[in-house]
């Protein structure tokens, strides 16, 4: 199927990927992670929850880790431009025939819960509290020095209707991996905010997250954060790179947090912010859309993944191997 | 006069600051400082004129050099989104009583021309000539790798007239700095792309163009642009810098050209497109505001600036002085 | 006076530079600003005094803080190759007709104290306890991560006798600054270790301490520090800098401690371990010696010193300005 | 066998590793590799031969490439310190019963020639030409910006006896792996100038070149290389990293040049000039040794190497698998 035209007059207005909420069996393991080494600050915590925001954000939260026995994700969250924006997106889900439902989350305001055409759980907000900038309270930098999220990317069982549906909600695609032999799309990157993306597709068992992804300064933080997990007992969690994606362009990290929940450290992606802002088509044979430099991926960046609540994850249709042809 | 509430809803929706038209007087002297010294890439060239792009940059031009006797600032220009905000824009400007007309510009589709409050010349397109990506072809990077125009600054004898006029066009303001003894906005950093700014205004004869900037990976690539200029004959063009800003927290380097146009290169700005993101406030007393790290501006930075072709600058009222209070 | 030929093979074999050792009023304020902020390591501390090392370095100490009311500089320390050189020095120092003592001093073997032609205070040692090393415990990396000291600058009042003295000990000249109307050396950089320097001298009121040296990775580290130094109370402490020296192409930073030592930091200088490596010479009216990007130092730096106990420093004979021609 | 104590006052006096002859099959496109893409400068070319020098270095040449049919390495060559230490060598040599001569090279003065226990051809001089020095010449920096020759590292069918034999050369071990079940050493780095090494070996079929290293800056530049070695055709020539090792805590980046000759780009290794400088000793079972943050070596890099011209590499004795336990 090729990339539909970019939608850009959209029913709702999506601001930006906001949040993830994840499940973690252990808080303390987690804070160990995500506070002490990667660097997010800490913006609320109790025996059950942590919610964190990065240095550049103003906005109460950029991840909720929830204390559980089971560890998946709950939602991935974003901010639209208005109150009636999440109206007018409750309408259009119910149009897609997707569950539509009100729910109650601390420190935002109305906030409505649905899902996409793979039963990804969305959730949507306007007003999150606000929090006093800290980007210029150096002394709190530590860490990767992460500055915002940045996006997410999601195992997709068929990559072309899940690129169709969130081309419906007004995300771009801003470059793509075909299958040339089946002509299908076998990744997607779709942006809101003016970057590489907000959100993600790569084919494969799904619906599962496939990483969560924060933006910081400059490659030399992800190479201090790669001297600080090596040397503190996270060498096992580092998973791959540092390396330069072909696709984005961006200087890439990934590793993995305690519950196995992977996250990307990532920069130097470029704008692309005009409307008629052209995708970039890549060949799925071609290794250096993962790695410009060429390292290939480890077999365990195409399998694993987080599985959402209540959503089992199916296998794609695409016969073609993502490690033999990464 | 407090900083006006943003204009969430625009009359007409501009995308980004796109380039700018300067007069310059001898066309080889400049194309060694803006091609071979700070590394943009032709996209045409004349006898009479240089197009120009930086690195990530799919449009034909970000800046535009015209052979002129007579240095001056031709435009500023900015891409809006759809063919129908080009006619609303004249529409609105009309409203406001500027001059409007419709102009040819090559590479660019329907151009509309107006100008502000003070006069500054406008311009205003939906398409111009996209071209092959370049962001991935290393062995062009030159100089200090510009990767994309992100900003102008204009002195403005009048900054709170200029802040409500370009918020009527939709810009909101991320940092301010107030006079506190006259309650008058003393400078206005103003976005539309999601950055601190695609346009700034500042205290000062005017209108006259202060500054174009173009955004930069590291601030390691400022670094070696100085050691580069120091080192090829450029050390007088050396004005300011390298510094931290504290307004914006950009790292920045201010450079003069061979007309003595004011260039800066900026790198490491933060995001500000959330539409409750709010504004910073900096006291015209506090040195901080414009070096974190304390060093002053020289003299020359709040009172050299670029004409506007045909337009006569003005003396502010404001009377404090901007280098007894920088 | 010409510059010396190198003395190739002098009477001891000097290592490099050690440590120095500073009396400060306030070991609070002291430890806040060279553990806390610049990120050395304590390796003892008292109430009276606090030893410190830097990441990568084994030995027990590179700065020894000591209580006082009168906050000067006790000695500046150097390594020997082996014990025989001590002896081998106690008579060189003898028929230079300075007077030498062997002195008791923690964590060291034999320590030889003995003074050079002005007065500075110079101690030698071969043996110094040695530490487990710390240079790949990441966590402990702090603030601009220094990674040794480096070299001592000082004021001397004739620098022509002091590298005539120090040329005499096996210091050889790599870069020097000559007066052209009075033929006299206006500063020069001496090293044993293979770099720009272990120890420069600078003409003006001497013999005064002007800076210690700390070397640290990358000149990012640096801008982190002025970050940091900013915004946590120490603006006033940032003196000169960042930038590059033409002199020695280091990238620097000048911050002053809570008594005004000085204290700089230092990165990406070069090799001069051939005993063929020529000096550079530079015309002390080339501003570009001292700040390769142009920008003149403050007059502070040509002035503030901080005494060793017991020399009263002296005028310098030489009558040009060192603010007027930097 | 335990590493020997550190010989600290050997017969002669070597300064550092100066340079390496390479034979290369075509001396375009090792123009092309060493030139246009590493950055290193020519001093010297003709239709056989070039000669090159890296940006800080003085001497007149770090590589020597000569064209030939039958690329192998001729030479690695050191700097001594003194005239008379080329006579003290020569008798050296002649009491290890390795053979010696008097060679003819140009931009050298008189050198000589003999070879280590394994064959491996070292040589020896004194006086190389001097040119001007260009390491503020900023225009002329290009590719990955070396800086410096820093050391070879080599195969060797015997490490300790490797080492031993350096070891009497004044050689220092700074860092070593052992195979604990052997007792052997698998591998050393040992030192002249004050860094981690001039010279290493390995346990592998040898005596063979496994590389030649250039210091660089800081790791940016090396991703700098690794972006443009990825679109300019030499994705092939990537073998390892980049990454940190381990020992000698390196940045690094392994490379092949067209001939097949392996090039390491490092920095930030550590200052290793205290005569009491204590090696640091590695399980030959730790993986971070090599890497610090965990990816293993190819098995390339295990078994590649270049050829001595007129020696013939020997197995190593050792059977420890170098590829299952790297």
């Amino acid at each position: 199927m090729p990339v539909p035209s970019p939608n850009l007059n959209p029913v709702f207005n999506i601001v930006r990927l906001s949040h993830v909420e994840l499940g973690v069996s252990n808080l303390v393991a987690s804070r160990a992670f995500y506070v002490d080494t990667l660097g997010l600050q800490v913006t609320f915590e109790s025996s059950e929850e942590i919610f964190l925001r990065a240095m550049e954000e103003r906005g109460h939260h950029c991840i909720v880790l929830k204390k559980t026995k089971n560890p998946k994700v709950n939602a991935i969250t974003f901010k639209v431009f208005s109150e009636t924006d999440l109206d007018k997106a409750e309408k259009w889900f119910r149009e897609q025939l997707s569950p539509t439902e009100w729910v109650e989350r601390p420190y935002q305001g109305r906030t409505l819960r649905s899902c996409d055409i793979h039963g990804v759980p969305i959730e949507f907000y306007h007003k999150m509290d606000r929090l006093d900038s800290i980007h210029q309270k150096y002394k709190l930098y530590r860490g990767v020095k992460p500055l915002r999220i940045d996006h997410v990317n999601c195992f997709s069982p068929d990559v072309d209707a899940s690129v169709e549906f969130w081309n419906g909600m007004g995300f771009r695609v801003t470059e793509y991996t075909e299958d040339n032999e089946s002509n299908k799309i076998w990744a997607a990157w779709m942006q809101r905010k003016g970057g590489v993306h907000d959100v993600a597709f790569t084919n494969g068992l799904g619906p599962r997250l496939h990483h969560t992804a924060f933006w910081v300064p400059t490659p030399l933080n992800i190479i201090d954060l790669c001297d600080l997990m090596a040397t503190t007992g996270y060498l096992k969690n580092i998973e791959r790179g540092p390396g330069r994606h072909g696709i984005s362009n961006a200087f890439f990290l990934y590793i993995l947090d305690p519950d196995g929940h992977r996250v990307e450290i990532y920069c130097s992606d470029y704008q692309t912010i005009d409307p008629d802002h052209e995708p970039i088509k890549w060949d799925l044979k071609d290794p250096q859309r993962q790695t410009l430099w060429g390292a290939p991926a480890p077999k365990s960046w195409f399998e694993h993944g987080t599985e959402f609540y209540g959503i089992t994850a199916r296998k794609s249709a695409l016969t073609a191997s993502p490690i033999i042809a990464p």
